[in-house]
This record gives structure tokens, sequence and C-alpha cells, in this order.
């Protein structure tokens, strides 16, 4: 029995399709680990690429079926909706702009969807998808991939419970220097599609790593924002979009914050980091480091705080596989998304059935929340950083 | 198709059974997972406790097939040889002592064998087993894990390639805390067959861990043995097996070296460290940090080299799955060892075939250095640390 | 001969007194062995306190000749200009109000002065104290200590030669946590005068640690700063000044940065930490760690500098006293800093004298600047974080 | 008043005077600069090199009264011996071969003594220095500098305490790399005595930085040695010394450890590190980062204790000048030795005065031990690492 469940509940691995992801591409490929790592999906279908020719290649290239490549994403939909071994759920990864009307489809035809981030590539089309998942009731996945974290779980949890008190500041930051120099001039497909407002929407660093960014410090904070000043730039000749994001966040209750965004700061080749401090105590995480979480409680010695080592609690535990100092990282991260997503999907698969409490992922409000961040940059940057509500 | 391979030759997946790895086991799930991870492996069969009740139950609970769940590695070898859609591989990953039995079973029956190190509870078996491996011709890899991370294949290269100049020294450990108390005594399975020595054979932490740092020591820096001095303790009262282990070490040519392995020192929970010197540089590396390794060529500027970033050369690409920045960890390293595996096995279903020259796994000669190694040093310490030769 | 200068010129040690630093000051201890490590300086005189009892008594503790220990600091400009071996400089250390008028009266006494910084409490006496600097001539050499850091003048250094490219980002932070709760309510001597703008000015965060983040960042970049939008925030119930400083900041020439400074950040001691980012490269300094760099030049290997070590230059080596991985640290980067008042203070010993070319010190137009940076801060954050000028 | 106390206790600085320490040297150098620290010290005389032209040139560059520049150190000791303001202590800064002659004429001339590591060269020697210092009453203080070190007070105050258990294991290590090529033969200073076996002793590697590791180990776990097992090498061709040692220890009660120095290890500049291990819990010191100490306890998370941070106690206070994120190095280590020094010699000022009881500082007798220590190395490894007694 191929693809065997980790959580055995007999029920067989949730059959999958996949739209992007073909030759070239990068977050495809991560998926698809992400979704065998536990063995709660089996791939069966796919639309991997806009051009044809390289949909039916890289589709050979992964052993899919012949029969079930297809040239669009509309007719995968169509063609799957009526097998009865048909797929119960896809995983869009392609550009920004694909995302939404990708996305419609396959709701529309009845299967769950795992999006990629950002939600879309405007924020009318997320607050329509939004509605669509209310209206269709399908599970809806969105990959902000560092949620699924173990110690990002555990900040979470310590946060809620009270243990760094009120919260007053949130640092959160996201310097690459992938785009230091002009790579889109050469082709490079990833910088290409990224760099052009048509396939990624109005942001640039802002929509690819800002949303990310954000959507952690408040998964973490659990704040809502009230408003934000935003200084973009494009310091890059001829970029069309931005490479440098500096925003200032005001939250709801008082709580202050900044976000710093960067494609061009050389020597970052991911830094996500994510600081929260309250008046009891504070919290650090490095996405490069991610076994690791510093605890320093105001008024006692720092605490690191390791990934399954003592002092790590049951919400990381859920979703930790080997022992402290057996590192994790970013590809079992994302594959805990996608196994929230295996929970939430075979819930679905009984009428009525919802997944247990303790299932956590970023929905589709949080994807609206996203694209309302990168335009609300935009349109703060645009107007002098004045403060600006999403 | 499920389970798509990532090299994606067509050829469909292994498949493969499992002996131990039923509940309560640690290191079963592991493999399980990088067999997984690439869509190489296709798990059909298992004999996955010698507790036949544990057996069936650990089957079902991973999605076994019924009729495919043995209640002996015996019984298995036998039925599955015989089927057409029999296995193809064997991973055996139960106590130490049953290495030997099983791997010859499953050999005998023309079946290729992954196996978890030690590869033996005696040199006496270690040596049967190279022999059996020699005449049957069959795959036999032993998953010396650490072997596969990026960064250590990277260091591998640049000692090969002379950028360390002469190897002079070489600094080994591999400090663990989880038994600074008397586990065993609580009845936890891990603690009470590791700590028995018809189960593990002579070597506690030696066995369990010491034969891991010589393994990479070994691996990186190319050196062979000379001698040995040991001195190993059991600090914690009534343990029959050594838990920390001092070695001093000579290697043929002139190198010196030493190796710690402790599974009593508080704060450590898996601290394999690698440092490696010679007359032109140094390196250094930490399995819990291990998307790092630091290049510290003499009378230059420290260099601090990434997976996947500047710096990381074709040795370590190989085995790369995600950019630089994304931290890859322990199941990926684990899941190269597969991977490798997977490219000999499918070199070996064409009469003849052999893997490509770049193919680079722990073989059954390293385990009966391994083996050696372990043996040599009980020896040693059992005469005042007398200098000994494997 | 006691106090023989490392520098060695035969001309002696340089007298000096201090205004300030009596029992339960911080900062006057400091200056003092900054003053003594190199044997440059000679304390001589004092104005401890402006407590008469508690002057009397700190001039004991330290040893100061009754005689010369001082009621008020214009008294001891008055009473030292008049004797033969009156004090040549002087050392003031008092709260932030009392810095022009001590100055002022020392200044106007023909002495030089070494100050603390902030340079004063208003930007208006900054102004006039510039002036008058001006006009007489004397040495004036602000603490802005962190300036003296020997990778600090390194990274400045790499910058000025361009190693760095054209600068694009400036990211500065210094967070602390001393005062998560009201220390002042407590009593606390450093929280109460430091809390109280009569004593300490318009700012709290923005002019303790804020001011120092923008100096180091104006020292290494060497950009001038077109405006900036800060927002502030007392978090603390009842405090009178900001305890947390988010500022955005635009360089003239298009370069972008951000400043964080907090005193309510539980985990940070004095967590002061300079990122600069061009098109070429970046480098990394944290104050805690200060004797390394980080120099990620794009598209190279990561880079560790060391003090004292390969890839440390000259101006680094210029204040370096002992050799790599012999750390250094806060009191030998103040030292530096007393060190090169010392080569001014001795230049101007010869009439018309001028201290080297390389002699490098805070100077009262950087006091300006600093002051107008806490004004501009202070000023931004009531109109909402409007863009503001210095 | 010059050179005022920190201690303040009125009685004025110690005048004292130094042998060796002249132009070219290294370590004097530094001996001045703790010396001058806290103002205890006065430098009056010296005898800075057993070259004229040189010993002259030295005490005109620091400034020495050139009356009180001798020309040897027994004109040195006889001279000052019968002045009125004659120095009560002397710093010797010499090669090892001179420590003994010139520690002998001190103390017969009643002069109290600051001696550089190690003892002497040879432990003969070093037992005759202890019976002179046993037979005069002076003060005889050795610099073992590291243990001067606040947050090494720390780690023996916290195993004194019994915060770690039952010490079991030990582990120093102190790499460098500066002698990774034959410096020598450039004829570099440094280089050239200590590979001198008649200037050095009879130990390398073993004598220059073993002897300091092997001294911190003790300090800190306040366990005796019972035995020990070198390997010692001399890496480099023409090379007289050893440049690596591995040495394998037994502690009386039990313990065990291991010590590895090297002069050849790329990329260490000065790695002195110190890890020790209980029943309960354990430690771990770096000296090139020396205000954290990582403290942690069996079961409960890792703590990183900071100098002068929560969590510090009164042993590391006593030493602590600075607060703490303001980093103290390698230069107030050696000061906190000079300050207890001088705690010591204001002690013996009155008629049978002895210091406070939390006065520590490394003493003749920790001299030999660690003479003994280098001679037990020099012997184990010339008899293949048999087990040696001190």
């Amino acid at each position: 029995m191929v693809g065997a469940s980790k959580s055995g509940n007999g029920s067989g691995p949730i059959r999958y399709g996949m739209v992007g992801g073909g030759q070239g591409a990068f977050i495809g490929g991560v998926h698809r680990i992400a979704a065998r790592m536990d063995g709660d999906f089996q791939l069966v279908a796919g639309a991997l690429s806009s051009n044809p020719e390289r949909a039916k290649a890289s589709a050979a290239e992964i052993g899919l079926d012949p029969e079930r490549s297809y040239a669009s994403f509309a007719e995968m939909a169509k063609a799957e909706a009526k097998r009865p071994d048909g797929i119960e759920a896809v995983a869009i990864v392609t550009p920004n702009n694909i995302h939404f009307p990708a996305a419609k489809a396959f709701l529309e035809a009845g299967i769950h969807v795992i999006c990629d981030k950002p939600l879309t590539a405007t924020l009318a089309e997320a607050k329509k998808l939004a509605a669509l998942v209310e209206k269709t009731g399908k599970v809806f996945v969105l990959t902000h991939n560092y949620t699924g974290y173990p110690m990002i779980r555990q900040a979470r949890e310590m946060v809620a419970k009270g243990q760094l008190g009120d919260i007053r500041i949130v640092q959160a930051e996201y310097p690459q220097d992938w785009l230091t120099e002009d790579l889109a001039a050469t082709g490079q497909k990833q910088a290409s599609w990224r760099g052009d407002p048509k396939q990624s929407g109005a942001g640039g660093a802002a929509g690819d790593i800002g949303t990310h960014a954000y959507n952690l410090a408040r998964f973490v904070s659990g704040l809502e924002l009230d408003s934000l000043s935003a200084d973009l730039d494009a310091f890059v000749p001829g970029r069309l979009l931005d490479d440098n994001v500096n925003v200032m966040l005001r939250f709801k209750g008082g709580a202050k914050g900044m976000i710093w965004a960067s494609q061009v700061a050389p020597g970052h080749e991911n830094g996500l980091k994510l600081r929260v401090y309250g008046s009891k105590g504070g919290i650090e995480w490095v996405q490069a480091d991610p076994n690791y979480l510093w605890y320093t409680p105001f008024g006692a010695a720092k605490q690191l705080i390791t990934r399954g080592g003592v002092g790590a609690g049951p919400a990381a535990a859920r979703v930790t596989r080997v022992p402290s100092g057996h590192p994790e990282g970013y590809l079992e991260g994302f594959a805990n998304i996608y196994q929230e997503a295996a929970r939430a999907i075979r819930a679905a698969r009984k009428k009525g059935g919802k997944p247990a409490r303790d299932v956590i992922y970023p929905t589709v409000q949080d994807g609206v929340e996203g694209v309302a961040f990168i335009e609300a940059c935009v349109r703060s940057s645009k107007k002098n950083a004045a403060w600006t509500k999403l």
C-alpha cells in the first residue's frame, strides 16, 4: 500500500492534482515533497504549465499518468470532477495572477483547494474568493508555510497563555539578497514573473515576503492591525515593483511594530525573523535556525527552548516528527501545513464533518488580510507613507 | 501515479519492506519518512515487531496490507521472495543483534538491504555479513545518515580537493544527555534495548553514537585509522554498557584526533560535531545547525559556507532540495541516503548495472569498520586504554 | 612615573577634572576607567555631585585631594583655571541639562571638554555650545563611545573604500529592557533622572539610546539624513518620556533606513546593532559581541572579520590593544575615545597644533546633529509621524 | 591624586616594577594595562629587557624615570629594596626560564611577586620557588588570567554550590592557529622564544596554553587529577616543542576529562573553551565570548547567564565593572587578577595582615601543579601515552 498515512485512519491518502509547478518552477517541487512526506496525499493529476509542451514534459518527468496531465486548469477541473477517482484537492502553485481563476474553477467543481500565497493579485479578487469559499464550504488552505514551524506554534501558544504579558512590540523582518542585481534581465524565471506587476500584483518584496512577515506577526502575536505607514523602494534601476519595504505598524490596543522586507540586502538568504515583546517577557525566532526559540522572561535568566526539548509544549509537539537535536527544517514546516490540510479534508469526507479544534492552517481570510496588507503598503507609500488602514 | 520519483526515470518506485519499526520504536518512523520524501520507495510489507500483537497493530496503524504484515522476518523474506510483486529491498531497523540474521535472510532471498547502524552486534557477524554481500552481489546500504548532509558532502569534497592541505587533526564529538539518569529503569523502550549488551553488542555510547562520530571523521577526512586509545565509563550506577567514551586516535600518515561520545552530558541533545584541520585550513560542522559549514583558510578571513549558497560545490548540490536560507534537516539528510540507495537499486535492476560514480552511501565495509571501532574501544579500555588496532 | 602613556610622547599625562560621577552614578566610573586605561590622563580635580555631602564623600572614595574637590562646576572652573597645575581638560558626566552650563564654564576658562552624550538638553543650547567651541578653539570631544570600537572603525573604512558599493539600506537598533517596569518609582537614580524631561530633555529612549544608534549609523555609512518619520511611545503608565521609538529614515541620495530603540524589550541588555547594505555587499555588527564584523560581499561566501585578525585593516588596527581572540569590550572602546581625545589635546599643547589626520572622535557638530535628531523624533511623533527634517 | 584606587582605601596605589615587557613583547603591555585599569598600581621601575639598549628605549617609550630603568633584574631588586620609595611588588613577564631567578631575587629582597605563567621552566625550580614563597611569606600571584573572568567565577561558584551535582566530565580545549606555519623561522619574537626549549621549558603548546586549560579545568571543577595520558605532536617540520596536545584525564573520585591544545588549528585565534558536566547539569564557557555562560540543568530549559545579568551571583559580581550588555573582555579579566593582587598586597601592608576570604588568585602552588602537568604530558607522551601521575 503506497503512501501509507502517518495518521493511519485507514481511509487512504488524499488524491490531489497540481496547477503550476512545471520545469523551472521553485515552489511546486516544495509542495510535492510536503505532500509526500507524511503519506497523506497522492499526486494523480496536473496542469503543470501554461505552456503545453512544458506541461507534458514536466508531467513525464514526475511520473504523472499522461491522461491526467492537462493543458489547462479549466480542463483539469472539469475532467477530474467527472472521474470516480478524481482529485479531492488541488494545489495551486502558479504566479499570483492565476490563483484566483484557478481556485474559482476548482471550488466550483467541488474540489478542495491548497493555494500558495499571496492569495490573489488584487484585493478585489481576494474578497470574491473568500465569498466563494464561504459559499461552497470547501476546505481552503493558504500555504503561509512559516506558521507550520513547531517553534512558531510554541511562540503563539506562549503569547496566548499570557507568558509575555500584554504585547507591546512586534518586530518582524524578512531580508533576502537574491535581487541585489537585475536578475530578471537574465531571464531567470522566478525573478521575471515576481517582478512583473501583471503576474505578481501591486507588491514586489511587499507581496512576496512582506506578506509572510505580516502573517507571521499576526499569527504569533494574536494582534489585529489598526494602520500602517510604509515606505517602499525599488533600488535596482528599471525594476517595476518594490524591492525594499520599510513599514511602521500600529495595532489595535496600542501595540506598535515594524516590518522590514528586502530583496536587496546582501548576505541574507531567507532572513525571516520575528520578535515579540510584552510586559512580562519576550520571544525571538529566526527562520534559518528554526528549531530554537529564545524566551526571555523579564527578571529571569534567558531560556533557549528547543523543538522537542524541555520547555516545548503541546502546540509544538503536535507538529514535531523527530526528537530534539535532530533538526527539522523548511520542508517539515511546509509539510505540517499539508498535514493540517489532510486533517481538514479527511474531516470533510464525512458530511458536515469539521476538523478537530487543534487543527490550524492559514485560511482564505488570512489571505484577504495579506493582500490587503500589500495594497495598503503600496497605497501608503504613494501617499508619502501616510497612515493607512487595510 | 503515486509516489512519483524526483529522479523520474520512469521505472517506478522501489517496493520495500521493513523489519522492526513498530509502535514505540524511534528510527523506523524516520526510515519511512526518508523513504517517502522523494517518492522513490513504496512500503508494501513488514515484520514490524517480534511481538505478533504489536506487529499487527503497527501494520494497521501505518496502513500496511494485513496479508503482507508478517510475524517474523524469516517468514517475510520467504514469502516476499515468491511474490511477483514482492519487495525489492528491505529496511532493517531492529535492535542491533537482529541486524545480522535479518540481513542474511533477505540477502539470501535475493533482496537488497538497507540496514541501520551499527552493522551488527559483533565483529564476527559483521565480517560474515560483508562476505555474504560480496557473494550475493546485492546492494547493501548502511544508514550512517549523517553522511547524507549536504555540508558534510561539501566538507569531504573540500578535503579531497586539497583545500585544507595535509590533514593533521580530526576532532569529533557526539554528546547527548538523555541517559543522564537511569532511564532504562523506567522501562523506556529505547533506553532498555540500547543498554542491554545482548541486544546492542559490546558498546553503549561507543556503539550507538561513537560509531557515528568515527564514521563521519573517516568519511570527511579520508583518513584511515592506525590505532586508538579509549577510556570508557558507565557513570550511572547499574548501567552495563558505557555511557561516556574518551578516545585518542592515531591515523595512518601521522594525523591525530580525538573522539568524545557521551550520553550523560546535560544540555546536549544530539551534539554531533566534526572539526578537521590541515596545513592550509580548517572546517567545522555541527549537526544541530547542519546548513552551515565554517571554512577557515589559514591567512584569510573566516568563511561561512551555506547549503545552497555561494561556495557550496557540486557534491553538496547533488543532495540539496531547496535554496539557501530554507533550512534542511535531519530527515532530508536521512532521505539523501535513501536517494542514493534508490539510485544503486535502480542501477541494479539492469543486469550487471552499476550506480553512477557520484553515488555515495555507507557500505557493508564501512559497517565492518564501525563494529571494529566499537570492539577496539572496549578492548582498549579494558587494557587501561592501551593503543589498539581495529 | 605614574600613568606612563602608551603613546609615550614624553610629555606627560593630561591633568583632568570631572563634573558629576559621584556615588550612585554609572557613566562617571566608566569615564574614569577609560581615562586610566592607557595612562594618558590623570584625575586631579572634581565636582562630583551637586549635593555637597555626596561630592565630598565621593571625592574621598576615589582618592581625590580634598582641596580639589569642589562644591560646584563653576567654582572648579574658576579655581582650576588659576592654578599653575590646573586641569587641562574636564570630563562632564552629569545629567543632560547640566552639560551646557558646565561645558560653557570650562570652555570659557580655557579648558578642553570631554562631554557625555547627548550634547545638551535642547537644540538651542547645542547650537550655542557649538558656536562657543568654534570661538574658543578648545578641543571638544563627545563620548559617543560606540564609535571607538575597532570593528566599527573597520566597517566605516570598508564603506568609505566602496567595498559595499552604493549604500542603499541602513538598519540600526538599540533595544534594552531595564525600564520594562516602572523602575523610577523605586527611586533608582539612573531611571529617575533619565525619565525626567527637566534633566534629560525632550527624549527618553530617543535621547538616551536612539541618538547613539543614529550617530553610529551616520558614522559608519557616511550618509546624511534628509528626513525622518518617528512613532514614539511610553508603554509604562505614568512615564513622561518615550520608552520605545520606531523611526523610518530617508537619507540624502536615496538610501533608506530604520531605527528601533527601546527600553522595554525584555531580553535585551544593551542590544545596539548596525547593519548597512549596498549594491555590492553588506556588513553587520552587534555591540554585545563587538570583536566580530560580518562582511557579506554579494556573490561570494560570507566572511567573519575579527578584531586583530586577517581582514581587519589599518583603521581598526589603530585602536586595537590585544591580538585577535583576546576579546576587547566596552571599556576598551570607550578608552579609544579618550585616546583620541588625548591625541587632540596633546596636539593642542603646541600653539596652533592640530591632531594627526587619522584622529577621529565625535565632535560638537555631531552632538548638534544628535540633539536635532532627538527633537525631530519628538516633533514628528507629535505630528502623527510626519516626515520631518532635522 | 593620580591613579585613584577604585577600592578607595585611602592608602594609595601600590608601587611596582616590571621585569621583561620591553619592545616586541606581548604580555608585558597587557600587564601594564591590567595594573592601570583600576588605579591600584603605579609603575615606577623596570628591567624591561635583557638587552640594555632595548631596555633603555623601552623605558623611555613608556615614560619610566631613567634612573629606575635597570639593566638587569638583579640590579633592580637590589636597588629598589634600598629606596624608601622602592617598589612593593614586581611583575615578571619574561620568557619562562627567567621566572625562577627573577622571582627568587625579588622575594629575597622582600618584594611581592606577580608572575606570568607557567611558573618556571622546570618542576624542580617550581618546587624551590614554592618553598621560597612559603619561607618569605610574600604575596605571590600567578597570572592565570582566565580565572579572572566573571563568568568563570560564576561557573566555579555554581559547581561549588552543587548546582551541577556530582561532576562526571570535564572537557577543556585551547586551540590556536598562529603556529600553523613556521613562524619562528621568520624571526618573530614570540614564536622564537616560545619554541625554544631553553627558554620555554619542556612544553610547547602544552606549556603555553595547555597549562591554562588545565588550570581552568581545576579552578572551575574543584577536582584533583589522578593521572593523565598524553599524545603530543610537532606537526611543523623542525619544530622542537609540541604544537598539538591530546590528553585524557582521570580525576580523583572517578570523573574523566580531555584536553586538546593546539597551535596549528586554522581558524582558531584563542579558542579556550571549558565544559563541565555533572549528574544534575552542565556549564559551557568560551573565552572569545566571555560574558556568556550556558547553564543546562538536566530536565529544564537551557539558560544563558550573562555577566551582570539575572542569574549571575556574588562571585561574578565582585569582579564585574559595567552592567550586562556592556561587554567586558580579556583586559578586564586580567585586571581582575591585579585587583585581587592589590587586595592581598594591601592586606599585607599591615603586619600579619591577610586578605579577605573572598580574595582569589592563582598561587605558587597552582603554578607547581601547572609545571607538573606540563612535565607529565611530556613524560607520558614519550612513553606512548602511558598513564602518568603529576
